[in-house]
């Protein structure tokens, strides 16, 4: 089923219910008002959310609407836990070869994670507002998932088992701020402002064999400014499948239900063409462009987001229809 | 007034009014179920919380109990936001000094700040459960504050007033995992599991004038296996107020209601006893102390916590009387 939440005024918006082609929507009062009260108690509410979505797909659910992305908040529009990966090691290498620097060895072995700021989530078409041009404003489209109960030492395939819906981000980020947050060796925190979602988080069985063993083989499409800049596969090259990024979490602690755990810019490597290495794929974040171009020109020569610039951001499925709707914002200065 | 959540098999629990001598609680059914309703709506709903306080504080309300902290989840169970600063720049230098490195400069100039798992908190008396004893597990004695929202690029005078209430952490650390997780440069992770709070969460007024420019007065009494270990004044060395460490999360995005900001290892200087630097305050975590034993003998000498130890966090008022009663833990080993 595919789940959303609509504004309504509050923090945590009204759950909907959208049907498979997300045409329709239908609100899931009676059963649960708030997508978390889902997650608390996945057992008993999703199957009544189930029913809803079989009744709204086959058109005779009783107060359907049409859906309206742009009526979204984030599914979970603010959430206990956002912890994202970077589990397309292609991503980091690409990054680390433009600075002559060398992959440490154990970023084969083992995750990288940082865990984000999760109490101001944006809706999908929200405006992402920043009150600096200079900061190097960037999207990343990533995939990202939705958990349920996962407890402390949970192996990966146990934690697979613990993946309730999956969704699509833009987790922005100010590259400009990225250095001196990171030698300051805390990780990120200015550097990683509020993260978008996609209008609606889906459950596996939406995805048919389109997921295999945490993996999610469909392609993340980006549009910059109306410009196509990324196909990029999500599926074959994630390093780190979504089983092994929730068991990281888990080696010390307990995941709890509703907890979104991200994969990282999608990122896919380069081909041989004609004997010239090629990024045919295109990039699903600006700094990889920028890396690419280092490397090839000794410079970078594509500059980050400005005030006014617009990124789109969708996965379609087999059937060529949009899974998860689109994430489309556009970059805003603050309003004082 | 003292607010507090009893245990109810939920994941959120039950709001509870304690009074100011810790001695009677009373549900707070009526008015909200859960803190974060509270703070969701703190203009509406504190002052019907603080009527119910008065009125316990008066031996008058009619279904007061007597309080058990051992009754308590932590004030919020799990919260959107936990970020934990290190502002108390003597515990960097210290560390550093034990290490012959130095302290960037820009650390006296901006706090360190990383973002902590929120989604599943300890309760002041529930053990912490580790499944390795040989990680280094440490306690960290905190102040921490719970916020309103504070939009972004608020001032540090202006994150002040979006202060609700203060309680006290025990930020477990695991020093072993340290290393090679800021070598990664993502920050830490696995290193720092979930995160104790006070059986209480009080507002700025039970703080007398020991609350002043964002900083609390007052000493945090730690105690290792019955000994106690530090006795830190949290008020003058705080090199960041809470003020500082809000607005240093507001530069990028916005702070909402609910999220917990920490004060990091509440750390004094040495003193010049006869010529020679001593810590008469003792410590609020391991870690400090080892430093110190480093830099006195050239190794640390104090091991870490065993499973079977316990500790003591606890801040006395002016009046002698616990602020925000005790956490109380036990180092316990996880069952499979």
């Amino acid at each position: 089923m595919k789940l959303g939440t609509y504004k309504d005024g509050s923090r945590d918006g009204q759950l909907v219910v959208v049907s498979r082609d997300l045409s329709a929507a239908h609100y899931a009062t009676g059963i649960a008002d708030r997508l978390q009260q889902a997650l608390d108690d996945w057992g008993f509410i999703s199957p009544q959310l189930q029913d809803l979505y079989e009744t709204l797909n086959n058109g005779k659910a009783r107060h359907a609407f049409p859906f309206d992305p742009a009526q979204c908040m984030a599914p979970l529009p603010r959430s206990f836990q956002w912890a994202d990966g970077s589990a397309y090691i292609n991503h980091v290498e690409l990054v680390r070869l433009a600075r002559n620097s060398e992959v440490p060895a154990n970023y084969y072995t083992e995750p990288l994670m940082y865990q984000g700021g999760s109490d101001d989530f944006l809706g999908p078409t929200d405006d992402a507002i920043f009150a600096s041009e200079d900061w190097g404003i960037d999207f990343e489209a990533e995939v990202a998932v939705v958990t349920g109960d996962v407890p402390m030492t949970s192996t990966p395939e146990q934690a697979l088992e613990g993946i309730r819906l999956v969704m699509l981000a833009n987790d922005w980020s100010l590259r400009n701020l990225i250095p001196d947050e990171l030698a300051k060796s805390f990780g990120f925190f200015q550097s990683k402002p509020a993260t978008a979602f996609s209008p609606v988080a889906v459950t596996l069985d939406e995805l048919g064999d389109a997921w295999k063993g945490g993996r999610l083989g469909l392609t993340v499409e980006s549009t910059w400014n109306g410009r196509k800049v990324g196909m990029c596969d999500a599926g074959k090259e994630m390093t780190f499948h979504f089983g092994q990024l929730i068991a990281h979490i888990c080696k010390t602690r307990n995941v709890r239900a509703g907890s979104i755990v991200g994969s990282g810019t999608v990122s896919n490597r380069a081909t041989e063409v004609k004997g010239k290495k090629e990024w045919t794929k295109g990039y699903s974040c600006i700094a990889e462009k920028r890396a690419i171009e280092t490397i090839q020109d000794g410079k970078p020569s594509t500059a980050y987001m400005k005030f006014g610039d617009t990124i789109r951001i969708e996965m379609k499925g087999r059937d060529g229809q949009s899974v998860f709707g689109a994430i489309e914002e556009n970059v805003a200065p603050l309003k004082r």
